[in-house]
């Protein structure tokens, strides 16, 4: 079944202790998109610049990822620059140009109506609740924000949590967003705030699921559950983790027939999965060319790195 | 089988955000022996001064534990003063009285010789090193340090290293020990430097261990392990995770046969389970008094928290 995704498609200069690329595809979107396209059919709705030329356009096409809902506008896309040299677990924003993505305003093509899965990845809460109101129907819909919409815009994220199934955002996140020091705690708030289900991504030690009481039809325990990461000896570049992280997870949710208990376990594995991939190489480039076969074979190493038996 | 502890055993004052304690019985050696004392027979080997009496006793024989190799000596024993009020996952140290420790000489008692199992807590790397050459004959020896002997110590470390077949440290101490920020290549530097095993606590976020070529005799591969902890809604007391982690870990593998990959993965859980008992309450209160009920059922609890079925 169909993902919907909104978000940002933009170019990233991007510096860590691995090398440097002054110019490389990249945005929310991007990740996600790529990520979530090896389990099911994704389509997105962004806008960019006249900078985004065939080349790029290909590199979502040859995945299947459908593109129509992807605005052209005059002007440049979407520009972010940053740097991993001081710490490789938390980005240093060098330089933002929104460009075009200032007045992007979404519009979703006749042909994504029938999408069963929305993702309003890391944008203005506004937007996010715009989109979500266009699209009543959907069976499930997650989201993700970030520090800068839970500080400045908290009344217009509040009323975007209202309507979200999932929220994945990150343990600083999750603690902002809950005014609360203790993960638990703060999952606790958070859930009461809208979302059925929270996932705190750990970086590097994973990510942990937490259950409202009305995650599952079929009434599953509200007992967490956290998936492992895999330990890189060389993580060459952060950018799009949790991006990558989250089209893995909702991904292989929307290839499932029902969210069971068990669904949702493995589609927390297959967020790490991805989310491993995505910062062997720089940019999306290993995203780009995965093998199913590879991509299974590190689900079956996630397993082996945190089952008993 | 037996496993002979040589360690700290100390009255702390502890402050943390759930309250105080101006003195409870604490030290490296008392939380791993508690710990261990639910799997294995555990014999101890510290100093004491004449505050240590009856009452502090009785918390060892209570459960089993050998302390006829806690030497009592005059003057007082020592202490620590610690405050988590900044932070719950780092001790802001305020005070340490070595007191008696400071002329500690293990004596090892002839009752003990025959132990398969020791475990060297964090000490002096040269009565670590003391310890170990007069237990030659142990099956197995795990030990701790912390990132003062790293730092001020490290020749005399680097002794001990080399007799380890398990090392137990942090994230921070790993990555100081092997001059190295990627935990995944830190890991290996420290497998070249004598452990055949290196268990790496990430607190929150559980544990990863690491293996080099000579773990197993039976040849198990060499893909890391990473065990959960528990999501705690309220830490009460930090004090001792790292320690009753080990204690619970050491005390499983003292408990079976033979150390087989699967024997090392649940005593990786039960490293855990008891490191997440220890921080409900304050000092040892929680370790002193489990039912093995309790136990399992924790151990169940970790297992539904991180497997896929």
């Amino acid at each position: 079944m169909a993902i919907l995704v909104v978000g940002s498609v933009a170019f990233d200069a991007i510096e860590t202790p691995s090398g440097r690329r002054d110019r490389c595809l990249g945005g929310a979107a991007t990740y996600f998109s790529l990520a979530a396209s090896y389990f099911t059919d994704v389509r997105v709705i962004g806008v960019v610049g006249e900078d985004f030329g065939d080349e790029e356009k290909a590199v979502f096409t040859r995945r299947n990822i459908d593109t129509r809902g992807i605005e052209h506008v005059p002007g440049k896309s979407f520009f972010w620059s940053g740097s991993y040299m001081k710490n490789l677990n938390e980005a240093q924003t060098l330089n933002t140009e929104l460009n075009v993505f200032q007045s992007f305003s979404p519009k979703i093509p006749a042909e994504y109506q029938d999408s069963e899965f929305l993702f309003l990845a890391n944008i203005d809460p506004v937007l996010q609740e715009e989109v979500r109101r266009k699209m009543p129907k959907v069976k499930m819909v997650c989201g993700d924000t970030m520090n800068y919409w839970i500080r400045d815009h908290a009344e217009n994220l509040a009323r975007v949590l209202k309507t979200l199934d999932g929220l994945l955002i990150n343990d600083t996140e999750a603690k902002m967003l809950a005014k609360q020091n203790n993960l638990v705690q703060a999952a606790r708030s958070i859930l009461d705030m809208g979302p059925k289900v929270l996932v705190v991504k750990h970086g590097e030690y994973g990510a942990t699921a937490f259950f409202g009481d009305k995650t599952f039809a079929n009434g599953a325990s509200s007992t967490p559950f956290r998936a492992p990461a895999l330990p890189l000896a060389e993580v060459v570049d952060p950018t799009g983790a949790g991006d990558s992280f989250a089209g893995g997870f909702f991904g292989y949710i929307a290839s499932q027939p029902d969210l069971t208990p068990a669904v949702f376990r493995r589609a927390m594995f297959y967020g790490g999965v991805m989310g491993s991939f995505a910062v062997e190489r720089f940019g999306t480039e290993r995203l780009q060319q995965l093998d199913p076969k590879e991509i299974e074979e590190r689900f079956a190493l996630f397993r082996q790195l945190s089952h008993l038996d």
